[in-house]
């Protein structure tokens, strides 16, 4: 048994504990905050079998991993004033990930 | 040294605190939410020695341990409608627990 | 790797990540409450390389050891009545550190 801690950004964490969940795993989740901003950041607790912890690396990775997202930032102002705005590139997710080893395991 | 991470309702994590505060031990407490409906559940960080946690994981499973309850609902709406209400069984508790090895336990 | 997980007071904690952050380190910061009040601490996860494990100890016990503090309670009431507010000791800081091996380091 493994114990996956997996520290994954706000905007991600709805989607991965879809994924999760529909993959057959329990997640606990923690709100928490990190780095030098001091952010909110989600932190996921996931239980696994040792031959498991592959596949929950890959959910993880599938979703949350550091991407690039063009997003066309909200109309602001008069509608007079509109004109198509610019589109903009923003970094988002990235996730850090301990596989601790779990001595003992119970479900009471 | 052991720690034990131990993920129960928040039906039941007062009592188990008081319990593993009368036993000497010490826990941390998170508030965390998990399962299916994603509901409020307790996270319980306990240090405790290697010989001490067969003691905590029975104190977990006296407070804890999933078990059905007969509880008697409510009385809703007018009392010139009362008839007496019909008991109703609820499974509630549960626990999941870690016990994690620690490499190095500091007090400072 | 090793996974640093540390229980401070929140009075420490500012000071503590500033100096965490400071040193090149990352910490993950979640809320809980402990002891025998339930007072608000801190609870961080810090992953570091094994070798640094004692450079992070020495961070949190310069920022968060148990001590005593000398301080000035604040003037209350009028100030006509005002005299020289008596110096008052008070036991501040603490923290209990755990440092778990990890199995497996990844960031996304
Ligand atoms: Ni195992
Ligand atoms: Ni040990
Ligand atoms: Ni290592």
């Amino acid at each position: 048994m493994k114990l996956v801690v997996a520290i994954v950004q706000d905007y991600d964490a709805n989607q991965l504990l879809d994924a999760i969940t529909r993959a057959g795993f329990r997640a606990t989740r923690i709100g928490s905050t990190g780095g030098f901003l001091r952010v909110g950041n989600t932190t996921l607790l996931i239980g696994v079998e040792d031959y498991q912890v592959g596949r929950v690396l890959r959910l993880i990775e599938a979703n949350c991993r550091e991407r690039t997202e063009v997003v066309q930032p909200e109309i602001i102002g008069d509608i007079h004033e509109w004109y198509p705005p610019e589109l903009v590139e923003v970094t988002v997710g990235g996730a850090t990930v301990f596989v601790l080893d779990v001595e003992r395991f119970e479900r009471l």
